[in-house]
């Protein structure tokens, strides 16, 4: 037995993958979906509630978490794991998106990005290097590197030059990854990620990915995309990237996406997955069902007494009447957004489980479609 | 056995009461204290905690619940145990201190409160008949009397004129709820309570309590106070009120309180109490523990690794760090409420449970002194 960080494909259905991740706290199964937990809570929803809806891993927000509470601050309390009492394992973004997303007065140069803080304006410097330390110091068993994110419109060139500079830091962090294994502050069995970046040129995909592949990562994500582009060209993009990226590491699409994305995605190889939508729709009044999206503020369901699904797992779904839900939305209780956001939540794993399943039994095609029409005729 | 409600006396240890409210749906512990549950729901806390916490009684407020989402909805919906899945007790204010404290231009007469709803402008009309026929659409197992609750400080003819309202509309309010019963509006071992009034006038609040001990209703509460008045203000005039109320019957102190208000109620014989204090403070960064009152937003929490309470029973005072709490409540997260309001709700049941268990043993007095002097000397 190796504590090595791995992945082991267990089965192929088309383009699509049945494997596990290995890692020191767990393993996790893929096609899986990481719930976001931005500030070290996945928003409204308890840990247990995660655990039994049978998330494998959740992702934690560096950006976020490098400014509140702070990495040395989250270091001496145990790291994320114990603060949030959060046992299986978890994967952290290397802060650069929300970086360019949400700080203030940030500046990009080839050494890394300074910015000023959301939150209180305090000046911060992210550079490969100290993404990774920053990592290492929350403890997260998965880390990404500091790539830059360009926002999409973009010149060809700006997108360019962001994907150089971007395997020019995965190399960087990988070296301070390394260094960081030599002094203890990362252990065997936490990885690095590279991000594959290019917007949608599909050369410079090509081009990064493949660079980024010699650098033997254990894991590879594809970074830049669902940002308001086509769902066709965001396919089109992630299938030519993770063509170029070797088999046998995982494949992780980041910030996506909606039920049909994700189908789609798993179907051209992709093995991992997070968003906020499952927990943001919910606060906002929105359930993810099998029967497609429910709006529970729509006043048709303010008399019906059924559940969002009676043969859900999970007890939000299951125990509580949509004329309950709508009246709590309707009422803006914390009631409200902690039931949709666990029903959600839960929603997002049930599929995975479906998909894992389906491929398993080589009928991923076939559940595709059909699952497909399904939440494509309810939203209509 | 019958199923007709009653008041069990099990123990007085000076002022004092152990006692059981026994109602259809189970017995009430007294002393209890019920979570408030506005809106249908008990803010920010799931009714399985409200359960494992040892509530076994919960207060609904008909003002909220009348205008959203509606008594007679409610009656469709299953009544408001089904809507909220709550199987134990319930029992539901008239609405009436919530008309004078939430809504637009109300206007009272001997009839009844006519006021516009604060959610929608729509009007509405509140008699002590409606009041009555509204709770028996809920399906409250307790219901309070439409009584006329005026702001303090007030003139003697106003508090006076108030109070005999207030005994007129008790009386009302009786034969619409047997009138409820002979038609199945109301099933048998639900109650009707009437309530004390006259602000801090020691000799009003006599006669008040004489005049509803005199109809015979299955109990009583004092009204109208922690208003604002001083504790010892507030002491002296529910004691005076209790002392004409019926010993075999349950006595309740209306919207208390704080830790010492309820211990201090309790040795001079109130049965239940009520109080969005738990929940509130829980929403506003505040723990209530047996070592006093906690500010989460405290700085000094930022790296202390303590439970709220190692010893607790409930798992967000025992499981999570101080330190994740004041993470919680300074980044506003929805997980901060929860695991607050959870622990409030938790300590107050904690607190009845010691006070039930002090007085069965006779060592009541001696147990509040002690008691008082831990929460005081902390709160320093």
């Amino acid at each position: 037995m190796t504590n090595a960080f791995h992945y082991k494909l267990l089965k192929t259905d088309g383009g699509a993958r049945l494997g596990e991740v290995h890692t020191p706290r767990g393993i996790i199964r893929t096609p899986a979906f990481m719930p976001v937990g931005t500030a070290a809570t996945v928003k409204a929803v308890y840990v247990d509630q995660l655990e039994a809806a049978g998330a494998d891993i959740i992702l934690g927000n560096t950006y976020h978490l490098m400014l509140r509470p702070g990495a040395e601050r989250m270091a001496r309390l145990g790291g994320l794991h114990t603060f949030m009492r959060w046992r299986r394992p978890i994967l952290t973004d290397s802060g650069g998106f929300q970086v360019m997303s949400l700080s203030k007065l940030r500046k990009i140069t080839d050494e890394g990005v300074a910015f000023q803080s959301h939150i209180d304006g305090s000046r911060h410097m992210l550079t490969p290097e100290r993404a990774v330390e920053i990592q290492c110091l929350l403890g997260s068993d998965i880390q990404m590197q500091l790539d830059e994110c360009v926002a999409l419109p973009a010149s060809r060139d700006e997108v360019a030059r962001a994907m150089e500079r971007s395997i020019a830091w995965a190399k960087r962090a990988q070296i301070a990854f390394g260094a960081q294994l030599e002094r203890g502050g990362a252990r065997e069995g936490q990885a690095l990620f590279g991000i594959v970046q290019g917007g949608t040129e599909l050369d410079l995909r090509v081009h990064s990915a493949q660079a980024l592949a010699a650098l033997d990562l254990p894991g590879y994500a594809v970074g830049g995309l669902a940002v308001g582009e086509p769902q066709d060209v965001m396919l089109a993009t992630m299938q030519v990237a993770t063509q170029h990226l070797p088999s046998e590491k995982p494949r992780y699409l980041m910030g996506v996406g909606t039920p049909l994305d994700i189908i789609e995605s798993v179907a051209r190889g992709i093995d991992m997955f997070d968003c906020v939508m499952p927990t943001r729709s919910g606060r906002h009044g929105q359930a993810f069902t099998w029967n497609g999206k429910v709006n529970l503020r729509n006043a048709a369901f303010a008399e019906d007494m059924r559940p969002l699904d009676p043969e859900s797992s999970c007890p939000a779904a299951r125990d509580y009447s949509r004329a309950y839900l709508h009246h709590l939305v309707k009422s803006e209780e914390y009631l409200g957004a902690m039931l949709l956001s666990w029903a959600n939540v839960a929603f997002y794993q049930e599929l995975m489980q479906a998909m894992r399943a389906a491929i398993a039994e080589g009928r991923f095609a076939a559940w595709a479609a059909e699952t497909k029409a399904r939440l494509t005729r309810a939203e209509k």
